[in-house]
């Protein structure tokens, strides 16, 4: 259960009703998930957040692909349930294969385990890598 | 500093060179980094992680340079410092341009923030999602 | 579901009642959350562990409110689903208004973000921040 | 070090320079901390997260000791060290007594504690604070 | 719910199949829990954490329980609720003790609050830890 | 550099100076390290801190050595450069052996890797593991 109400459109302020309609617009589709959902109790925070995201992930030198794989590997790293899901189930709308995924999958895990293992070892930078 | 000995050529075990070797060979440099100097005191532990790194990182359905960024991005979460440095490190020398690294930079602050926001509202996944 | 028994009353070592009756009697309600029952089960821990957080979490210094908020940046930072809820609700209890949270979100957020920032591009701490 | 340059104001691009200038004017002084430094190799990025940052921290329901405070939290959880840095200069420079401080330390042991506990036994959340 | 498909044995590929049957004959039990069940769906993925799995976690210097207890550590610092649960469950079929339990509760719960105290304050390490 | 002053003996208010003189009682050492010369500026954190510390590390149901394997494990993956430092010196000095600490390395490195393929997956959690 959330800490924060989720705002049916119905209870939507009018700025956050614009955010909203901005949400469709992009993307195409009705549907809005429930982090804006929360967000909207705090209209300015939901435009700056919407408005920033919309940006960020736009295609540019990386491919949305590429974009919404990495933002699995932070929020896995991070634990986040909720943006897990939300971006897995993105990935596989923008083509994520299984092949793709099964080696992101591999990557993450093999990161998060060199990341134990220098950690415990507290291996210092080669002087190389800071050329 | 390092909780262990960074080993030498010279201190290495029979197994442990014949490791270095083969990453000198995968790798084509003599250049041999510090995070496997640590793990040369373990020579099985040095083989296994190795043997499992070179499979996991090479080409496949995901680019190599796009499976060093997915690596930055897990180790940013993590914070640790020596796998950002290597693995920006590896990145740049297979052709990551300023602006994927521009990009690269965003969506990590983008996801940590929205990690934040949803860990803090603790909003429930969608059944959306789910399907 | 907890790894451990949730309590009831009745399930109470004397020493675990002992420390529940003082719950009761600071919080002026009969009422004894998850946690505590949990923790029951080792009634020396949770006796260290009440006497701690009842000193800590007292007014001083700061106000019990904007420690309420720490708790909870804390708790957020680390994904503590159970953290998060408790110290969302103690907040309210204490008069937290919806503009206090609003702004403690966006901070959160702002903070995790630059925290990803920081990291990824490894900043060096300025000589300035020593002084 | 850095995994990139630390700009100078030289080095600065137009866009960037515009930024430093807001900086300056908005902190009252010519003193601009290597975070920004490291941004300014790609303006946007350091143009987003500026004009974020300033309206973030900026007074409002919580006073800004009290922001700078949740940004060290967060910061400490996540252990970014040039966060922790930064922000316990400017929590000082807003005028954090020792007395505040020490009460800011225990309550963040306190969190780091009892998530750990929570984590480990995985408490369920009452029903209670879901009301 | 899980973002991949928990594969039943009739689902199974050949390779899947051949390391469910080793998964059975290393525990002697018919049970095979969630994780393998997910990771089916990347037979060489399932088969390379397998191995390494067995291998890690098999008597050596260290006894199994003891590697169990470091399991669950790992897992309650980074808040993985599967795994808290499956390695509790495997410590106390290894013959962990409510003493055991309590004791290690009481050291993650130390080690988080100084971990805490140490990031807030960046303690700088001994010379004499370095010797 | 720390955030604080790290005191000198000299420099010790009479409470502080007690906790240290326990500290060395208990130790069988004059050495007192860093962290408790930072906690030193507040000693009825130092106070608290020590007594607990002194009480969980103490033999008990685990042993000593174990214990600081544990906080090893706890401080690694939560990225506490200083606590690994002094849990790795005060391990060896407990008599850890490096076959010993080789599979810790290792248990650590699977742990953190299966943490992130549950984490990714999202796995439910068996039944099995609730009864």
């Amino acid at each position: 259960m959330a800490t924060v109400s989720l705002l049916s459109d119905e209870d939507l302020s009018p700025d956050a009703a614009a955010v909203f309609a901005d949400i469709r617009a992009a993307r195409g589709t009705e549907y809005v998930n429930n982090f804006w959902r929360a967000l909207a109790n705090d209209p300015p925070l939901l435009r700056a957040t919407w408005e920033r995201l919309k940006h960020v992930m736009a295609p540019g030198a990386l491919d949305p692909l590429v974009k919404e794989m990495l933002y699995m590997a932070v929020s896995t790293a991070n634990g986040c349930e909720y943006c897990i899901h939300s971006h897995s189930a993105a990935a596989r709308a923008k083509g994520m294969t299984d092949a793709q995924y099964g080696e992101l999958l591999a990557v993450i895990g093999m990161a998060m385990q060199t990341n134990g293992l220098v950690s415990a070892m507290q291996v210092p930078v080669d002087t190389a890598f800071e050329a």
